[in-house]
């Protein structure tokens, strides 16, 4: 059942806004999730670096699905709010995310996500986010 | 002098990534920059809402052109961190983004940024953030 | 009924931890809370500044009871997570902190506080918090 | 050498608000610091449980003090901003802090503090927090 679940996720985290950044899911495993993207130009800011906004997309969204391998089909997982902080510049070509569970209360989670930069063989960690999460019952969602 | 600065601001805020999501500059003022963003199925989750990582870059980005205001042509600003609450579902069809300096020091500064949601003539307060950046003279970015 | 309702959270402030830090309420209103504290050695930090911990807990503590203004006494409040900003040194010889609730959702609150150092008759912003907490039934506490 | 600062910063982490609240040093490594406090009534809140604010400040002067760790004597840190997420009341009788450095930057430096409740033989992750230091030249804080 788990594998199931954890296989929806996988597809279900493609969509939206993370599909349009080009995100890809790299492990899926219990309270874990993991992720990583190809850098293009459409990325970058004004000085040539990795935008703050994608390595905040990437770890608020790697760190809610991390919350999602939580909790069964009938909830869906809000972001509360989260806090990121960026350690150097990042300039790829690669980015990596890893996302765990802190806390897993039964309404409100707290994931951290760990940004790295990849290039020239060698991994940086460039950014550090601590993420509150609700999960809320997917019925609720529909009104 | 302060006018021509604030136009190559506009033009500046507009590539890589925040180009890429579609946001647009309405207001440049003096420790002030705002902008609005149509939303499009691309910005959304999977449950149908705005993207909290558009919202985040928004607010980053926004908050980021205030304090530009504050700096002058040899200074490059970044991001140190940033923390974003969301307050309720953002569903569009436009987004507006307001952002001010809080506190300009010399070398590190804050600025908040607000996210209100216009629908139906209506809007609605949706995310505020708190974004400490660091103004970065322009060569030391060249190395 | 508002009114008594304020006189009670104007003593239930001050105990424990807040009244061993000699905190005294100002004003009481509507989705406000109002504090202020007269610096003491204890106050202060290694450098002689008032400490970064004292001006979180009065900004956490006073964000905290503006969202006691907008619940009943059947429920309590708990901070989930808050975020500070510290703009300057704190000197004294007081401090003023303004809490206003952002978002009153039914059970998840965000509110914000500003402190301010006042010292020979000015008062100067210096530090701003964001802070999320949850309305809890009061017998959900018990336990 | 490096041992002598280390004693130094024992004795310097407990004077003013630090002192005050009741912290004790255990321990102090290369990026390190590690920190008990004893319960006691006046660390509470108004629900009996331990002040959001006592967790507050032990997680962001022991996170500092681990940034002490990795600058020399003529420089002194002070906190830019900190962000931290409560898990679960807290009840104590001890309560213990670990905190690291995340990110040793010159000037700008990131630590990380957890904090755990200690209780019948058992401890109990119940808070965490994200700290943005700056290493400040002594001299300048003499202005």
């Amino acid at each position: 059942v788990e594998e199931s679940w954890f296989d929806f996720l996988r597809k279900d985290y493609l969509q939206g806004f993370p599909a349009r950044c080009g995100f890809e899911v790299t492990h899926v495993g219990p309270g874990r999730f993991e992720t990583r993207l190809v850098v293009e130009e459409g990325h970058r800011q004004q000085d040539g670096f990795v935008h703050a906004g994608v390595m905040a997309t990437m770890a608020d969204h790697t760190a809610g699905y991390a919350a999602y391998t939580t909790v069964d089909r009938n909830h869906r997982i809000l972001t509360i709010e989260f806090k990121i902080n960026f350690f150097k510049p990042a300039r790829g070509p690669e980015l990596q995310c890893r996302s765990r569970v802190l806390e897993g209360g039964r309404s409100i989670k707290a994931s951290e996500s760990e940004v790295f930069d990849i290039g020239q063989g060698k991994e940086k960690r460039v950014a550090k986010a601590l993420v509150t999460l609700m999960a809320v019952p997917a019925e609720r969602l529909r009104d």
